[in-house]
C-alpha cells in the first residue's frame, strides 16, 4: 500500500472529511492514519469501510495508470502550491495532459453555461490575450463561457487547464471531448474525483473551489444572480484570490451577478490589461500624449492647479481668450478643473 | 434699471467673471456694483462697455418678455437652491415652461450624442422609471442619450428639464423643437444664455456645469473617454454631486468613459432603483424569501456561521447528507460559506 493509495482513500471519503483532514496533513500526520481515524469516528458500524476504500483506491490508481492519467497527491512537489493553501484542498488531483501547466501563473475565466454571443466573444478575447502573455487560463470545460475561454487560450497558442466535475476520463459535457484533448496537448484536464467518476450536480460547486484555488484571480463574465460562477467568486474571496468582473448589458438581466460583484468592489474588466495590471504583470499603456506645443498647456504643470489670472499671466493670453482654450484642452483630456475655478494639467506620464 | 438688468448685464460678461462675482454676491453686494467694478478692472480702455452691456441686457429682457420667457436672477426665490451653491452659478436662468419644475428633486441623465440602441433604450427606461417616482429628469436636449432621457421622462408622464447651450428660444439641434415644446408643458427648457444667443462649441462644457449643478446625482450612459458627459461627471464631483454610471459592452469601446467612472468609484446603475437608493428615496426591493420549511435552513441564523458538526447536531442530519443540501441552499442564494468550512444563512430581511 503506497502513500498515494492513502491519499486516494482519503479522497474517497465524503468531501466534508477533507476539511477535517487538512489540518492534520499540514501538521505532518500520515494520510493513512487520518483515513483510519475518520472511518473509526464516523462509520463505527461499518467494519469493512476501510478495506472497501482501499480496494476502490487501488482500482482507481490502476485505472489511471492504464489510461495514462497522472495522480498528484497533496504531498507531491507537482501539487499546485496555491491549491494547497485553501481550507479544503483535494487530497489528490488526477490529471490528463501536462502537469507542468499547474506550476504557471494562472487566471480563471468563468461564466454562464448559456452565455450570450457577447459573453463568448469577451471570454475568448480575454483568454487569447492572457494566454499570449503567458498566463494559464483555468476554467471548467462547461458549455458557454468556460469552453469559450479554453478555446480562446488555445487560439492564443497558450496553455489552459480544465477542472472537471467528473473523473478526467469521463467527459462532460460529452461534446467537449475533442476540446479536452486539445487542452491536454500543452495544458491539462484535471479533477479531484477518481477516474471513472460520473458527473453529479453536487460535484460542480465543489469543483468551483478548485478553479478558484488554483488561480490568482477569477474573472466572471455574465453570471446570473444564482449562477455557479458566483460560487466560484465567493470561493475565490474566501481563499484570498482577486475577483474581477466583466460588465455588460443592464437590460438583459444576464449580467446581474457580475454587476453585483462590481457593486461589492470587484475590479472591472474591459480587457486583458485590466487583469494583468491586477496581477502586477503589466501596466496600462499610456494614453497618447497631447500635442507638444500648446501655448496654454505648456505653461501648466501636473499637480499644480492655477486660477485664470495665473494662467493668463503665464501664457500672455487674456482671460477672455483663455477660457475657450482651456475648455478645449479639457475636452481633449489634457486639462481638468481642480475646484474653485482652477485648472490643472493632467499627468500623462504616470 | 432693475436689479434683473444688473444680473443680466453681469451674465453678459465672459464666463470667468462669474467666478469673481459669486463671492461678492453671496456677501450681499449689489450686482450692479459688481458689474461696474469688473468692467473698470478688466476693460479700462472701453468707456462704453457698461452702457453697451446694459443696452444688451435691456434688449434681452424685452425679447424674453415678448417670447413669454421667464428670467430668474440669482436673487429670485425661484432660483434653484442647489445651483446657487456651485462655484460659478449663472447670474440669471432663462426659462421657457414651468419654473416650478426647478424646485423638485432631480437627477441628470447624460451620455453620447451618437448613442447606440442600447444606450437610448437604457436612458429612456431609467428616465421613465425615475419620472414615474416623481424625480425630475435633467439633460441637455442633445441628440442621442439626452433626448432619449427627455422622451423617457415624458413617456412616464413625468417632468423633465432641458438645459441648452444656446438661448432658450434658439433651438439646437433644430429637429428637437417639438421635443422642447413637449418638455415645456410640465417641465422647463432653461439656459444661462440670454434669449437669442446662438449655440457655440464653448457654451456646451459651461452648460454641463448647470446640468450637474441642478441635480443631486448625474447618471452617465455610454460616454467615450473624451466625451462631454465626462465633463459633466467631473463638474458633478467638483460640486459634491453623486456620479453614477451604466455599464455596457466592453468590446464596442463605447463605454470606456462610463467604465472609467465605475473604476473610480461611481455607483453602478442597472435600474432606476439603484439611483433612488443612492438618493435615499427607496430601498432595493427584497429578494423573494426562501421556502419557509427547509430543515437545514430553519436551523441557521443570519450572522451566525456554523460548522458541519453544529449544523448536523441542530438539523439531525448526518454530515454526509448535509453537504449536498448546503450546496443546494448556497446555489439558491440562501446560505453562503463563511470561511474555515463554516456556513451562514444569508439575511433576506435587510
Amino acid at each position: 500500500m503506497t502513500a498515494l493509495e492513502d491519499f486516494v482513500a482519503l479522497s474517497l471519503l465524503p468531501p466534508w472529511c477533507w476539511l477535517r483532514a487538512a489540518a492534520p496533513l499540514r501538521a505532518g500526520e500520515q494520510p493513512g492514519v487520518i483515513v483510519r481515524r475518520l472511518v473509526a469516528e464516523h462509520w463505527p458500524d461499518e467494519p469493512a469501510k476501510c478495506s472497501t476504500l482501499y480496494a476502490r483506491a487501488a482500482a482507481a490508481t490502476r485505472r489511471a495508470a492504464a489510461g495514462h492519467l497522472a495522480a498528484i497527491p497533496w504531498s507531491d512537489p507537482a501539487y499546485p502550491v496555491a491549491l494547497g493553501t485553501i481550507p479544503d484542498p483535494p487530497p489528490v488531483l488526477w490529471a490528463s495532459g501536462c502537469i507542468g501547466a499547474l506550476a504557471s501563473p494562472s487566471v480563471a475565466i468563468v461564466g454562464s453555461r448559456a452565455g450570450s454571443e457577447y459573453a463568448l466573444a469577451v471570454a475568448e478575447r480575454l483568454a487569447t490575450d492572457l494566454a499570449a502573455c503567458g498566463v494559464v487560463v483555468v476554467s471548467g470545460l462547461a458549455r458557454g463561457v468556460d469552453s469559450a475561454a479554453h478555446r480562446g487560450a488555445l487560439a492564443g497558442n497558450g496553455v489552459t487547464i480544465a477542472v472537471l466535475g467528473s473523473g478526467v476520463d469521463v467527459m462532460y459535457p460529452p461534446e467537449h471531448d475533442g476540446l479536452a484533448r486539445d487542452i491536454a496537448v500543452r495544458g491539462a484536464v484535471i479533477s479531484e474525483l477518481v477516474p471513472g467518476t460520473p458527473p453529479q450536480p453536487h460535484f460542480f460547486p465543489l469543483r468551483n473551489r478548485i478553479i478558484s484555488g488554483l488561480v490568482r484571480a477569477v474573472v466572471v463574465i455574465e453570471a446570473g444572480v444564482r449562477s455557479g460562477s458566483l460560487i466560484t467568486a465567493r470561493c475565490a474571496l474566501e481563499q484570498g484570490r482577486d475577483v474581477l468582473a466583466v460588465p455588460g448589458n443592464v437590460l438583459s438581466g444576464r449580467n446581474r451577478g457580475a454587476h453585483a460583484l462590481l457593486r461589492d468592489g470587484a475590479r472591472i474588466v474591459e480587457s486583458a490589461d485590466d487583469i494583468l495590471e491586477e496581477l502586477g504583470m503589466s501596466g496600462r499603456p499610456d494614453q497618447p500624449a497631447g500635442p507638444a506645443a500648446d501655448p496654454v498647456l505648456d505653461r501648466l504643470t501636473p499637480g499644480e492647479p492655477l486660477d485664470l489670472d495665473a494662467i493668463a499671466d503665464r501664457s500672455g493670453l487674456s482671460a477672455v481668450r483663455l477660457l475657450p482654450r482651456l475648455f478645449d484642452l479639457e475636452l481633449r483630456g489634457l486639462v481638468r478643473r481642480a475646484g474653485g475655478g482652477r485648472f490643472v494639467r493632467i499627468d500623462r506620464t504616470c
